[in-house]
């Protein structure tokens, strides 16, 4: 997109509104752009002064003597679209738009919006809202913010792009701070026109940048973030994502228990993991792994050793990668032996792990032997040196031992420097050994390379072949018979029953089914059967008359609704009870696997995969979320049990997943809940499920496949 | 303690094997006694150099001109005791003991250790293997940690004992760079004699101390610990505690599930709640809750202004609140209308919560005026004021608004910086608002003053009147029935149930119980019957001869053991399965509360309250068991479930807890799963559990109650 190269590493750019009084922030940018050494043309442009820094000031757009290839407004809400007019009219590939007051201020402020939009017409926006751009490549910094007030940010390969102004800065200036060399940084904001996946395109082709770091408060465009994502991850630059609103997932309760079990925030996990980004738990994440990625080297396993001058330091380092499953192994015998030839006489034992030097072991030939044969050590993947207080009288002498040692290896080695170090922290990092302040930021930091190491890309699920479509369904919520005649026409097991609607029907059905069944009230009324007295397991066939006058009473006293049908179902036991659902947001819909019964609101014990348009799940996708739930061990022959049917599951979930597919936006709702997983070779039942239908107006025809009938009652087909 | 007040403030310190060769770690506890201002004597010990930095040395211990209150001995492992004994024997108050090469290297060491404590005699020692101890209160410090080479350090409330000495040097360093004023720190590492308890004791008991902060690798004395930490809480002085050796909990697997699923940190918490310790779940957090106590205001609820003028930042910080359970809820209307009226014309809505000043608010008048709005407010308990880069280059603006703010109100005021802005940093918090680099801290420190403000001592429970001893219990595993005998025996409800030795017994038993049954195989040498095919629900009566016949063969396939016996128990259900167990280790012995059944594994949904020796648990003590379990909505009624028998759970828990107090060390294993709640006022049934006893040598007499037979089996009682 050459529009994008010529925004980041623009020939000229217009700054409109420039300011001559550095006291306000609308002198920021021409100052900073002289200051960080821009190459190219800088056009100040204000009627009311002649120069600013010592650069001519043009009074308007029409006059400055040629086109900016990218202008910077920092006039306000009221007059922004006036420029951006103008500019597009001259023929600026691009303005950077940094006025508040649009969509974040509610419905006047989108109309702003828009109509900021339809002043560039062709030109691209960045923002509004946004502070701009820094391009540390080639020392052109776009922006106004405060953090460009530091001297000299290290150039790197780590490209970033935030959905907030403020973070930018945060990350800049941190970044700066440790010894982080970044590419560029990008401000996205309100993302008018320009947006997270435009920026994650760039990078991906960007030659400067190898790794990619997000900041995301909402994925506006989920199909085209997933591409460039994707993208990012063939040219084999893995992308490090932070994102926020984490804790409003619980508040935006969903209406089903599946959408509220599911929240908003967990699509995200969803989508990230399946293209591969590696999601920052903490916002110090969002450096502490990137600066780990960006030395190139890969981990392959999660066996760690610690080499350390200080006991306690080593040991909390050590304690954080086992809380994160990582490993810390004492050396094989070989390398034992090795470490036990540098003894130096003292009490340190050095055939152990952590590795503790001691005091006595800060000499350069020692510290570069050992870490000589740590890093040759088939026992290890990676090394993490733990710098002590003791270093700080000699901070090159760790630094210079590392270095040396590096070219030895390419496994993964990080530093955890103990006390308060910043310039040995950033001095280290600088030489290609990232180091971290907390011992937290190791274990991200080594989790992040594990990730990037172990993520493939799932192999894309063969095209769907719709299958004809299923019997007429009613509009709204569906009943519990009509759930599952749907659930089985998409080929889902679900237990034999019969409707009935009195005490003698009941007893012959009960008889039919030869054993004890489940008598349960009948109404799509009715959403929470148990709540009101309306399910009745393990029956009698003899009892069930008079069980299902008892039901009737009780139900219409505790619903108000008088019971008109019932369902007599045979019994299933011996199974482990899941949830198969569905979740649909903004981010796309998802299908949702999960312990069944009271136990899954409890214990969360969900999963979800994100949809692509027009393809059902794979096998291999579904095995994958039956084998990251909790309750996997359950399924697996736990305790003796019998080994569920993983087969039969994997099918219902892919079936499952067609289902939701073909029906496309004419379902709204559909849950299986419990879906009895029976020992190997018995199959699935699903027992009871929820289903909601649109109401049937001219449908939009499903996710991309054959048009269906816009309602599924209009459908001639039967099941 | 006289002698810590002597050790903490000596007149004199002697420093044997001081070295003159500054390059040397024995050059250090001199050059940093006289840099950082020591007003006393200081003794420099070596007999081979005669003055060490213009102080007079002296070759021995004997030749000292006076005898040293305190002295710091720096000599190896060989020659310490040697020292340590003429100190002694001079009749110094405490030694100082840095050497390593003791009990951390085996059993050579701990040989060491005990002829060093030998030496020492009466003499107190701190150590060994420590770095000493720093007194910034009265400019004391005897330590050669190298986090000494920097220059100043705040003095401050916050007092801090290490059991490492690299982790002093740590946050020592850290806490100066961070603005946060500490009062004493100290190492005790080995703690031959002088350990945690004894300094938390001082440190509860001096002036000015109000903060105490602790490293944790193990309690050693867990008796000395609680009542030191009880004193601390008493004196109104909270105690954050970091313990590592986290992730070894999963390595020491115990032998019964119970023990498994504890796990040797989970003693530590509750141990830690039981006393009112606040637990900090990172590094950082060692200094980010303690620097927040030190302020001395107080949380008294959920609801946090966020004052910010970057966008980004406040909605990090309000994120990471609202994960642990914050709110950020919008102003009430007055305050609304107070925040509308300071509006400045652009479109900065500061009606909301986040409050968002922007750029544009950064005046000193509007900052104040929304600082008193919000302090003033009824809608919250505490204010976070987020610090942004364009703060950068006036860094005073905010420092001084807040604090001619904070006389206003007691409420806490808490500060997040988004940039690198170190100086900021510091500044604010040494002006009364501690101020945090992560959003992740200042949630800590939210929830650490939250605690505070809410922990509570439990009220002691009454003495225990002993039983009178349960009837002949062998030694080792008890049979399922056995171990029923002793529950029933201490007042807890089991199910009904016979032991059969034959189809034909086992019918009559089932017939008698009227309904299915349940039938189990009976053996103490079978462990888990179910593994082995040992266990048949719902059996009815008719069927019972031959389901005993195909479980003698199933049974004798799979474990080798022939069955002779079995028990017929009546079949509950309609309850909540829970598990009621105990865990023993180092810390003490603890009552388990959990769900029941395999689940209990897989969600690892436990709790611990740990037992003082000689009291039962109150009833308020099981109760907050109960609570605290996640499956707690299952006993409360969930989902139109009847509420469940909390007053029966209750009692079986107190009465658990009263067998295990009155069999004391003769019981090494009890554990009642499950343990049937059913609903209210049909109280609990133990349907199945374990017991196991010590062998019967000569006991000691349980847990300070009187006597109790050396083996059950020797009591010539009967249930």
């Amino acid at each position: 997109m050459d529009v994008l190269k010529k925004l980041l590493r623009p020939r000229s750019v217009a700054i409109i509104g420039a300011s001559a009084d550095t006291a306000k922030t609308a002198s920021r940018p021409v100052t900073y752009l002289v200051k960080h050494g821009y190459a190219g043309r800088i056009y100040p442009v204000n009627p009311k002064v002649a120069h600013i820094g010592g650069l001519t000031c043009y009074p308007d757009v029409a006059s400055l003597p040629e086109t900016p290839d990218v202008a910077i407004v920092l006039l306000g809400v009221e007059r922004a679209h006036l420029a951006v007019r103008e500019l597009a009219q001259r023929g600026t590939a691009a303005a950077i738009v940094l006025a508040s007051g649009y969509t974040e201020v509610g419905e006047d402020g989108s109309r702003r919006q828009q109509q900021l939009l339809e002043a560039a017409g062709s030109m691209r926006i960045l923002g509004p809202n946004t502070i701009g751009l820094v391009n540390l490549t080639d020392g052109i910094v776009l922006s106004a913010s405060g953090a460009l007030e530091m001297d000299e940010f290290p150039a790197g390969i780590i490209g970033v792009v935030s959905q907030s102004g403020g973070i930018l800065g945060s990350l800049l200036s941190r970044a700066a701070a440790r010894g982080i060399g970044l590419s560029k940084l990008v401000s996205t904001s309100n993302e008018a026109d320009l947006e997270l996946a435009d920026f994650i395109e760039y990078l991906a082709d960007d030659e400067a940048t190898q790794v990619i770091a997000l900041y995301v408060e909402s994925v506006r465009n989920p199909k085209r973030f997933h591409a460039a994502a994707l993208k990012a991850a063939r040219a084999g630059k893995p992308i490090v994502a932070f994102k926020i609103g984490r804790s409003e997932a619980g508040a935006r309760a969903a209406v089903s228990h599946t959408g509220a079990l599911a929240g908003a925030d967990r699509m995200y996990d969803a989508l990230f993991q399946q293209v591969g980004i590696i999601r920052a738990q903490t916002f110090s994440e969002l450096m502490d792994i990137p600066a780990a990625l960006a030395t190139g080297r890969r981990l392959k396993g999660k066996r760690v050793a610690i080499l350390t001058s200080t006991g306690g330091a080593g040991t909390l380092v050590s304690d954080s990668l086992g809380l994160a499953g990582f490993e810390v192994p004492p050396p094989d015998a070989e390398t034992a032996a090795a470490l036990r030839a540098l003894q130096t006489g003292d009490s340190a034992a050095l055939d152990r792990n952590p590795i503790d030097v001691t005091l006595a072991g800060l000499q350069p030939a020692l510290l570069r032997a050992a870490i000589r044969a740590l890093l040759a050590s088939p026992s290890y993947d990676a090394l993490i040196i733990v710098v002590g207080a003791s270093s700080l009288a000699m901070p090159e002498l760790m630094a210079d031992a590392i270095r040396d040692c590096l070219p030895l290896s390419d496994k993964p080695v990080i530093a955890f420097v103990s006390p308060h170090a910043p310039e040995v922290l950033a001095l280290l990092t600088r030489r290609g050994v990232p180091a971290y302040f907390s011992p937290e930021g190791c274990t991200a930091a080594m989790t992040g390379l594990l990730y990037a190491s172990e993520w493939q890309a799932s192999e894309p699920s063969p095209a769907m072949a719709a299958l004809q479509m299923p019997a007429c369904h009613p509009e709204g919520v569906q009943d519990e018979a009509q759930a599952k005649q749907l659930f089985a026409h998409f080929g889902i097991p679900c237990v034999r029953e019969n409707i009935v609607a009195d005490s003698a029907q009941a007893e012959a059905a009960a008889r039919a089914m030869d054993g004890p069944v489940v008598l349960k009230v009948l109404s799509s009324a009715i959403t929470h059967k148990s709540e009101v007295g309306g399910v009745a397991v393990n029956v009698l066939p003899q009892a069930i008359g008079q069980r299902l006058a008892a039901m009737a009473v009780e139900v219409q006293a505790r619903s108000g609704i008088r019971p008109e049908r019932y369902l007599v179902q045979e019994m299933v036991s011996g199974g482990v009870e899941l949830i198969l659902g569905m979740h649909s947001d903004a981010l796309g819909t998802a299908i949702l696997l999960g312990i069944g019964g009271v136990t899954a609101e409890l214990f969360q014990d969900t999963t979800l995969f994100l949809l692509q348009p027009g393809s059902p799940l794979s096998r291999e996708d579904a095995l994958s979320m039956v084998h990251k739930i909790k309750a996997w061990p359950l399924l697996d022959g736990f305790r003796g049990a019998p080994k569920a049917d993983i087969d039969a599951l994997v099918s219902a979930i892919v079936d499952f997943s067609k289902m939701v597919q073909q029906l496309g936006d004419q379902l709204l709702e559909a849950e299986i809940n419990p879906l009895f997983v029976l020992p190997d070779g018995l199959g699935v039942r699903a027992a009871d499920g929820i289903v909601v239908m649109a109401p049937a107006v001219e449908a939009s025809g499903g996710a991309g496949l054959d048009p269906v009938p816009s309602a599924l009652c209009l459908s001639g087909s039967s099941a």
